[in-house]
């Protein structure tokens, strides 16, 4: 009988770093804004399956059906939560219609649980695809629900990822298994050539009004530059310039006078430009989105 | 001796589905917005009588003074919460007079805290009014707070939330029992006759500005219909009408094409109205209030 | 060996008044809003620290690079709060600069982690300075983030507050001692001098529109009136009048007609006016800052 128990000891020891434990932790996203009660819905759905849950906010300020912005807060966010974190988003047109219900566990032990229409996309590339399993509703459904086809956020998503966050369903009772791809949303990758960086405004840092690019600091430093250079940057939407000026590049905007234009590099690793505490989107009408390019030369 | 305890045992036994066991668990909602300090301070206060509760938000962005929408948030939210949970809702414009400060018990086994102005209108009706009982400030007052008259949130009601939610107090503590009712705000309900039905518009759905009834999805099949069937409504302020077109009934939004207007059941069970992707309530100038009129015929 | 212990025990119960524990609550205060995943990322990094730390928020609303707000809402939020709570307060203009990052213990018992540009005015005086320590972020400093030089808030700030608050560090070991003092932002203290009380508007309670000055009701009193008088207001920007009435002083806005003007006490005891159910601040045009001037008389 102790040989018996040494044996399971053993083989759990041995199986733990092949499975990535929940650990209890629940981040909720949407498009939902704060002004209702179905953000809190949401959370009273989840508390129904575990009181002891932990849960956590990302942003409930998406814009409304804006799935690539939904894609990129989860990429600016995830990846500081521990592993084992279950993350809920749902920013959802389709809703009631085919696209897959879904939860994604990336190679770095986080999971999203969320309808696959491109809401993926970043997070799928920045910490790679795990496994993909689709939420088998017959089960990871609430309870009552099926007569409501408009709110997956409360009746499917909430609820599925309050059961796998507490244990009360492994990740494979979740659904069948698909294949390790996700929807993507298009966009233009950050490229380096023949002493040209060029790359796309993902999003803005809309508080300060900071202008962030897709392009990481490891391509700019191919120019054979690093902080304290002045750069030449260009930013223009289909082809019209709307910015083309020098601009130096700082570690930290106490180094620049206040109203100065700086570049740096934001929280994300990524090239970025900001007018020291003032506003370089309101101030130079350049905004975000697949239509803007960015080009930095020395 | 061993048999009074084997006695008490039993009836405790015997009780426990008569009492509804608060669960540690306090929703908090205010119009107090999120700019400030007093939605935290209000948690402060709670912690401050127990560091284990559970706090979690319905909303802070009720409009000022609006009691009706405070009112409405209950509706859509309390029920989803587990049996036990303490909920708190200050929209308060008589902070101060003489207003009952009450705890309502719901039928569902929900706790309701707030001052009795109109605000337990709809959840009264929905979910039943088990019990009311007067908050007696005597003893159910934040320590030293007798000098303040304007933040009854802070220190009336997120305090004797939290005695109540923790087990400080009991139900009976609180204070007096009331008689079962509750101030009612007046509104057009929802009626059927001759093949007409006909309700009010209680609210947007603001972030989507998709446009919610107060008519539930069985009056709508009154009318022998079912979805997929298209339907004519019409939409009036104070006898003019704003809208007056056929709508197809859809079950998801992912069934119309974009741009569409459809007619849908909302996560509430009742009659709604939206452009797909687009926002009905600006492009057709349709807001809520007891002075807005849907009409449904087949 | 028994006495050892006995003695450890004494010697334990002995200082526990000295030390102020921490509770595992941490409150975060910022400037970053709550369209981004920036305040996520932040719990983010603290759940990493102890994932059972109860993390709330004070507001991340306050308005970029404001630190004269911070420093208000850490007032009027802080003390209550249980003693052991550590706050994280994150405005900072100079991120990356020579400003000190700070933790502060107050003479209540509460943490503020911060950087020290003004953010501590009003909490240091309202609570008094039991101890400064200056963050040594040889080691208190997200791993691997020293490539990041403009996002302490989560680097630094949350990570050290999450160290502090789980017992990972003991307050000594945030770093070295500094002098008792803070920066300071510049401001007007409300003063008596015959018969006339004079002060400034430190911030708005702008969800209603209410103007709050920073007079302390007992200063009012000194005018030898009490609730129920008339007092006469005069409030002015850089010496230009723009209100100069007689206004009656009301415990409750329930107390006066709607749309009548009022004087009150706030929430934290200073002399404050509104129009009852009204905007004062619109109607009046009257807003906050060093500039502006109140004056009351009887």
């Amino acid at each position: 009988m102790r040989i018996v128990y040494g044996l399971t000891l053993l083989l759990l020891l041995f199986f733990k770093p092949l499975a990535q434990a929940q650990n209890g932790i629940v981040v909720f996203q949407s498009d939902f804004g704060l002004k209702d009660g179905a953000v809190s819905a949401m959370k009273g759905v989840a508390l129904g399956v575990s009181p002891t849950l932990k849960l956590f906010d990302l942003t409930h300020e998406i814009p409304a059906y804006n799935i690539w912005e939904a894609a990129y807060r989860l990429y600016q966010t995830v990846t500081y939560y521990p592993k084992g974190t279950v993350f809920v988003s749902v920013c959802d047109p389709g809703v009631g219609t085919e696209r897959h219900s879904v939860v994604l566990l990336t190679k770095s032990g986080h999971y999203i649980v969320t309808p696959d229409n491109g809401t993926l996309t970043l997070i799928a590339e920045q910490l790679g695809i795990q496994e993909i399993r689709q939420i088998n509703e017959a089960i990871n459904r609430r309870k009552n629900s099926n007569e409501s086809y408009t709110f997956h956020g409360r009746d499917v998503y909430a609820y599925t990822a309050a059961r796998l966050a507490s244990h009360t369903i492994t990740f494979q009772q979740v659904g069948p298994k698909l294949p390790n791809d996700v929807v993507r949303l298009p966009y233009q990758k950050a490229e380096y050539k023949d002493g040209i960086v060029k790359g796309t405004i993902p999003i803005l840092d809309s508080q300060y009004g900071n202008v962030w690019s897709n392009i990481p600091k490891a391509m700019i430093e191919q120019l054979g530059v690093k902080p304290g250079a002045t750069l030449h940057v260009q930013i223009s939407q289909h082809g019209k310039s709307l910015y083309d000026k020098p601009v130096r590049w700082v570690n930290t905007f106490g180094e620049a006078a206040i109203g100065d234009d700086v570049a740096y590099i934001n929280s994300l690793m990524d090239f970025s430009v900001a007018v020291n505490q003032g506003n370089f989107s309101e101030k130079y009408k350049v905004f975000s989105g697949s239509d803007w390019t960015i080009v930095v030369r020395k």
